[in-house]
């Protein structure tokens, strides 16, 4: 695992927005809490408008005062000036749910990504939930069948951000029953380590590359770098794989992995 | 893993009855093909009397004359030497799907049940299907959440049949999303193998100890044994599971496992 360069919040989708809103509260601590400058990205929302919104009294009454709706309707938008400061100004940037193909195609390559990135390496927070987790890493899943068995083609992959590489992030991971398709995409290149957060659970990880688990559910890790043995090179389309000897860590909140060293910290 | 002691055709349900019938076929060639006397057990179906039939009439349709359905409504039932007498002249016995309670509850300590663990152990072979696949195992998945993290609680177990030992049997594994239960299951006996069969999959189990997959699907292999850790014991009811360096095998039609040494056979 290269070295991570800041710090992301990537989350399992449906975080508490009601009761302690842990997830969120965490985000705005490293924003920094009062003094925070917050960008919500709604790009792959459907209805971006009413999910700008929506985040934005939360963060509001969770004590930011400056907080800000980032509207990117097209690539054109990503282009803009005022977009580009705006992004370059955040302490912490989240990115909602919705469609994790709208957030590349509107922003991948255009000025605003690349201040993104320069954010991130900076130290600003990137967050993001459901779609916004998927994008996160340099290849995402952007599609395949739930409560499947592992098998040739129940997967769709495109380009991601790549704020997080060496790994594929899946979401709503044991709601939606997805050990299947994320152990197929690693399967696929076990080099790739599969990070499946649930809902209402997010990962926390920092420029050390340490990974800390926050949430009332759980994340689960499928390491495939000493399986013995896959099949996925022989496959036809709806075969079933097989895969042997791959690592399976269950995180609760609180626990933490050293991504580097692909290995549970439990001390 | 104790010898295992005669062979047993563990089905994740929803086998496939309309088009190959690869596994119902299998079935029958293990009970003797046109020679078989088959007893089917609809002992766990809500419906006996319409399962039976179902099954009836597949066996006959794969070249079984000699098919029986053997119906259990009561303890008292299992105490009669007509049924016993069925039992011991079978060459094969098939559990239908439906609650893994009713069969444990009607059979477990019945002379039915010891007839049962006789012809069993004298090569007969037992199969089961859904409901008729958890009995196996000597502690059992009652209930517990499908699609769910793993977690304290999410899991009910009673005891089995106790045909197969050492395992914990999950079934419409994939389908149904339930790597979280299995996963919990295991992780409070890591000794016990967790075995989670998809639908229009089987496992056959000789009395050698080796497993080998039949079907459409896949079997998921869980094994805790040498975990790192796990927080099972200290958790209340609700609260998300942690357990690390768990090892899991994706095995698909026709690959093998060897139950003794806990090990995928890739030859």
């Amino acid at each position: 695992m290269e070295k991570i360069e800041g710090n992301l919040l990537i989350i399992g989708g449906a975080e508490d927005k009601e009761k302690d809103c842990t997830i969120l509260r965490e985000f705005v601590k490293l924003a920094g809490s009062g003094e925070a400058k917050i960008v919500i990205m709604p790009t792959a929302a459907d209805q971006p408008e009413a999910v700008g919104k929506l985040y934005n009294s939360l963060f509001k009454d969770l004590g930011v005062r400056d907080v800000e709706v980032l509207k990117i309707e097209s690539r054109y938008d990503a282009f803009s000036k005022v977009a580009q400061k705006t992004i370059e100004e955040a302490t912490g940037v989240f990115f909602t749910g919705g469609d994790q193909l709208k957030i590349t195609s509107l922003l991948g390559g255009t000025p605003v990504d690349f201040s993104l990135q320069r954010a991130y390496k900076s130290g600003v927070v990137i967050a993001g939930t459901s779609a916004g987790a998927a994008a996160m890493s340099a290849t995402m899943i952007i599609g395949g069948n739930s409560d499947s068995s592992p098998q040739m083609g129940i997967l769709n992959m495109a380009p991601g951000m790549a704020l997080f590489n060496q790994v594929v992030i899946d979401q709503h991971f044991a709601q939606r029953g997805r050990l299947g398709r994320l152990i197929s995409a690693v399967a696929q290149n076990p080099y790739i380590l599969g990070i499946g957060i649930d809902e209402d659970t997010a990962i926390l990880v920092d420029a050390q590359a340490n990974l800390k688990v926050i949430g009332s559910q759980t994340v689960t890790i499928v390491d495939g770098y000493n399986s013995s043995y896959t099949n996925v090179s022989e496959l036809r389309p709806k075969q079933a794989l097989a895969i042997t000897d791959a690592v399976v860590h269950i995180l609760p909140n609180g626990y933490r992995f050293d991504l580097k060293n692909r290995k549970p910290v439990t001390d």
